[in-house]
């Protein structure tokens, strides 16, 4: 048996986001029928860095499978590239060390997400970024943003329906950058709550547009509660951009 | 009664074309139902500057209608994006000239290919631009569109279904740009035959990558012969770009 691991981009529309469920399209459930195409009908089980939620895209998702099968790195990319729906690309495809593992691996993730400002949006931009064409103040957002960064207790920032119990996490990275008419979130950190991203996005963009005030997000991590943070912004604009392991450091 | 003029951009992606067809969903079809209600179930015929095919896309197609309603421009705006789907925007709209035609008034169109050259594709641009990712010479191409500025008998530049009867058309402008990992062939005439401008990329991409030769050009032309030339690229890469009236020049 090998062991492989491949970098997954895809367009989360089409998709109820990436774990496998019955009766909906979702990435896991399609990769793992054209993985079970090149293997005579027997079932290959992938698993990922990562869940995404419906909506969600990805340009650099992780998953790692075993196989009996001996094809060359470069003959696995062509021939699941060729199988899979084109809104799914394996980026990348390589023999992974047997003990790797996708999701216990993971050292860090980076996502982003992206804010459409133009007044009339933009129809070739609908299903990719978020269009919020209200006045922000940018400058403000990011003093926010400091506050953020390091070591916190993350409950205002995942859902309350957020079953893991320690909800302490690290964002190494949180960064606003403005690109012609869109405004780019990065953020970078060794772990992610259920949410977290697309909330923090939201609460930022309520500062931003001057709903909430930069100096109460100290407050809203000292609450612990999800009331105390804003709103979630929409899944459409979110972007898994990046896992980092340690190989990578 | 007042003549109204809108701009629209649209994602071609989900719609058979621009021209109305019973049980389609096409832009002409979706326009016009939406102003129907607007209208309190009066039919409302619109007029654009010409048709697009299915998967091509447009960023400033123009179109107009009558109509007995006194609204304010920014409020019909308002109103028509509230009930388009989200893959039609009305970019402007204004009261135009009662003698305004939006097809007959032509004076100019400009239409932009988009080609992207990156070896895995993407699967964000998969709809928006041809995944073309074959060496290709950019300046050989650049040479060969030289010879198709200016006024010529486009006869081997359109489809073989071509009803109409003059085939000479004026190419004012073929530039072919490079940015990042897309060529984009931006195009301006005083009109264009069926699948012209895709039958002229088509034969553009088989010059760049070596199939047929720049110094060919001249002879395609003089063949009058559909075959000549090369094949049509897909829609998915169009976008009408721009449409010129008397007023703009």
């Amino acid at each position: 048996m090998k062991r492989m691991s491949g970098i997954l981009s895809y367009d989360g529309t089409g998709f109820s986001g990436y774990q496998i469920q019955p009766d909906q399209r979702t990435v896991q459930g399609t990769l793992e029928k054209v993985l079970q195409q090149m293997h005579k009908g027997e079932a290959i089980k992938t698993t990922a860095s990562g869940r995404t939620d419906t909506g969600v895209h990805a340009v650099g998702q992780v998953f790692h499978f075993d196989t009996p099968l001996s094809i060359a790195s470069d003959a696995w990319k062509r021939a699941l590239n060729t199988l899979l729906p084109d809104d799914i690309r394996l980026v990348a495809m390589e023999e992974a060390d047997p003990e790797f593992h996708a999701r216990f691996d993971v050292v860090a993730k980076e996502y982003r997400y992206r804010i459409l400002r133009s007044e009339n949006g933009d129809v070739f931009k609908r299903n990719y970024t978020y269009h919020f064409p209200y006045e922000m103040d940018v400058e403000r957002m990011r003093e926010a943003a400091l506050f953020l960064i390091g070591e916190h207790d993350f409950t205002s920032f995942c859902s309350a329906k957020t079953e893991v119990v320690d909800k302490v996490r690290t964002v190494h990275r949180l960064e606003i950058e403005e690109t012609g008419d869109e405004l780019v979130v990065s953020i970078e950190g060794n772990g992610f709550l259920y949410n977290m991203v697309r909330i923090i996005v939201g609460t930022l963009l309520e500062i931003g547009s001057g709903k909430k005030r930069t100096e109460d997000v100290p407050e809203m991590l000292a609450a612990k509660d999800r009331d105390a943070a804003g709103k979630t912004a929409p899944g459409h604009g979110l972007y898994l951009w990046k896992v980092l392991y340690g190989k990578d450091e």
